[in-house]
């Protein structure tokens, strides 16, 4: 008997039927002879209309009460998969963040969870009840509802999951695991049997939505096993684990894209300490992400400086710079939003070398420029022209003999 | 400076425009120097949706996961308000039921209110914080989520005034008041200036829809003075409060009536100790509310017990009954669901008599037959067939001299 934590976004409680087939699933789960703890999100659409809801009442609502209206969500997809088990003759009950409790600090809208109460739980499953958890919530110190920002119930499931020190924990959604790259870029994109928390990091923040980042941190912090599959199918998916020796064989796991940056170069400035801090201090005080930052040799004492931030913090972020070129002596700056990242990622590259290389040239031989580069351990990125994204990652995928033979 | 508690129902918070407005009034109230707690309901038509989810989802939903769902139609309005009156420029702050705590008992979706915590509201009031409650909610000593019927809202805000010994509950509805009758049957009715607890807990439970009766109950219970408003005038509505010597001198203050109920009559019965029961008791395990019973009186010792049911229980009483006729020896049952209850209520009864006679005279003189009578000290009663009823209103109305000049 193993104890499941099982994790249903928003596509697969999405309507009543839907949350019957969720039911069922974990029905069976439960006759197999586990003890099982359900994560379930908002029903996809539903979440948008609260946001729509505060949106249309003010400009900036006040970050505690928009917690405690987009948390409603999950409260009704809770009762009502509790309501459809106890009608199939299982006992189950809903737990709201608070009455679990899942502890987060006080950062409304992006809380972290600090502390997760298993006596509860616990109690509940000795009596072989089936315990139904609202994702994506949680509850301060000061007994404030917090939420964990978008995605954030793979978090929670991951977080019930460290808690009890469950066997595992299934994260289903709306594709059958991790993919290589994009489906829909590259047709023969092969199903990952097992990848890395590493990798699925990178994976993650580059652009593959399947799990929120911090579910991934969370799980690697407390070696969670997440398994990623599909709800509307039985096919195995895809584990996120430790890095085993399998998986170092293997040089590129994925290729990625990611068209949501834009760039911004600082030109002609006196090449003198502090000027990097005199523009990314004032970005990072706004609360900009900069992502990739490229400082070009000085030639005659002048350096430029080029960077990337998300696209919709562009106009914010050239406002910034704009004023502080004055101050640092720059002569003068201009942006690009016609670009994309395109990244490989493999754990792989710590023990080979050429990968990067063998990357450039792949790039180079379809007349693709690189505008910027960046690399990490296990991933290589390069910023290109856009229009050239659904190239580069096809010719990247077959260069790395990532496609599937079927 | 005084405490002023304002509660807003449904129709009050349909809008994101007509939650502006409720927070338009409820900062003048705090702008003229009083405290204020506010208790809204869901908007409009929220319930109904939720309601209308479990329905789809299973025939007999869990009762606790039922006030699960339900409680957050209250929770997506506490945070509106909140929301826009902190963009207005104030302190405010949205409590749930458990975060106050409104401690219930655990009778879901029907729970009582034993005690409401008063300290963290006092100490936002404390330091200008405009306090924002859902109404509707509560949680029992185990933690779980409880609602408290429909109108649940009313006996919240009446719950937090009395714990809060506020200076005046005002409850805002669609209406201007307590009126003398349904102006839509009698158009010249008149507005009460003031009505008694006891009147009004006439009122509410022969069918005049403006408050739950529980709250009137706590009410008087806790001597809080219920002024009901509109919120969308600033007339002066109708205060409910303690009997005072003025109301005395009113012989009616209201006529009501209520198409709710219909009649059973058991017919022959043996007349001996005992037969009433064997037809009450198992009704009431049924959780079938009895209201009128006439027993006739005997000949040749059989009797005739004629009572009435609400028209929704009709035929599950009908099945229970027609099971113990054979036991009580009874020669057959009927019902009629073609029946009307017309009231006259006021505590000036007590001290005047031929308030009923008048009544009947009133009735016969158009031809209404009365089928059965029912009488307390300050109200009378009357079965009668359902198609007089707007007449039997309007004559009453016109007898007792209740309706406005104007």
């Amino acid at each position: 008997m193993a104890l499941v934590v099982q994790k249903y976004g928003g596509t697969s409680v999405g309507t009543i039927e839907k949350i019957r087939n969720v039911a069922r699933r974990v029905a069976r789960t439960y006759d197999e002879g586990n003890d099982v703890v359900v994560i379930v999100s908002a029903m996809s659409g539903e979440t948008n209309k609260l946001v729509a809801l505060a949106e249309e009442m003010c400009e900036f609502p006040s970050e505690r009460e928009y917690d405690v209206l987009v948390s409603t969500g999950e409260q009704v997809t809770i009762a009502l998969l509790s309501m459809c088990l106890q009608d199939m003759g299982y006992k189950a009950k809903s737990y709201l963040g608070h009455q679990i409790p899942i502890i987060t600090d006080s950062a409304s809208s992006r809380a972290r969870i600090l502390e997760i109460g298993e006596e509860n739980i616990r109690e509940d499953l000795k009596n072989g009840t089936i315990v139904v958890v609202a994702g994506f919530q949680g509850v301060d110190a000061q007994g404030n509802i917090t939420t964990l920002g978008r995605g954030g119930s793979d978090t929670s499931a991951v977080a019930v999951a460290a808690g009890l020190k469950a066997d595992v924990c299934e994260i289903y959604t709306d594709v059958d695991g991790i993919y290589t790259t994009d489906p829909r870029i590259v047709p023969n994109a092969s199903k990952l049997e097992k990848i890395s928390y590493e990798e699925m990091l990178e994976m993650a923040s580059l652009g593959a939505k399947v799990l929120q980042i911090r579910s991934v941190e969370f799980a690697d912090k407390y070696n969670v096993v997440i398994h990623v599959r599909s709800s509307f199918n039985d096919n195995p998916g895809t584990l996120v684990m430790k890095e085993d020796a399998d998986m170092e064989t293997v040089l590129v796991s994925g290729v990625t894209c990611n068209k949501d940056e834009a760039k911004i170069s600082v030109r002609g400035i006196p090449d003198k300490p502090g000027i990097a801090a005199g523009i990314f201090v004032p970005l990072s005080e706004a609360n900009i992400t900069v992502d990739m930052i490229i400082q070009n040799v000085s030639l005659d004492g002048f350096t430029d400086i080029t960077f990337t931030v998300p696209k919709g913090d562009l106009k914010k972020a050239m406002k910034i710079v704009e004023g502080v070129l004055e101050d640092i002596g720059a002569k003068g700056v201009e942006c690009d939003d016609k670009v994309a990242k395109i990244s490989i990622i493999g754990v792989g590259m710590r023990s080979h070398s050429g990968v990067a290389s063998k990357m450039f040239t792949t790039l180079s031989q379809e007349g693709i420029n690189i505008q910027m580069i960046s690399t990490s351990e296990i991933k290589v990125s390069c910023i290109i022209e856009d229009k050239y994204t659904e190239l580069a990652v096809r010719v990247l995928h077959d260069a790395f003999e990532l496609g599937s033979d079927d």
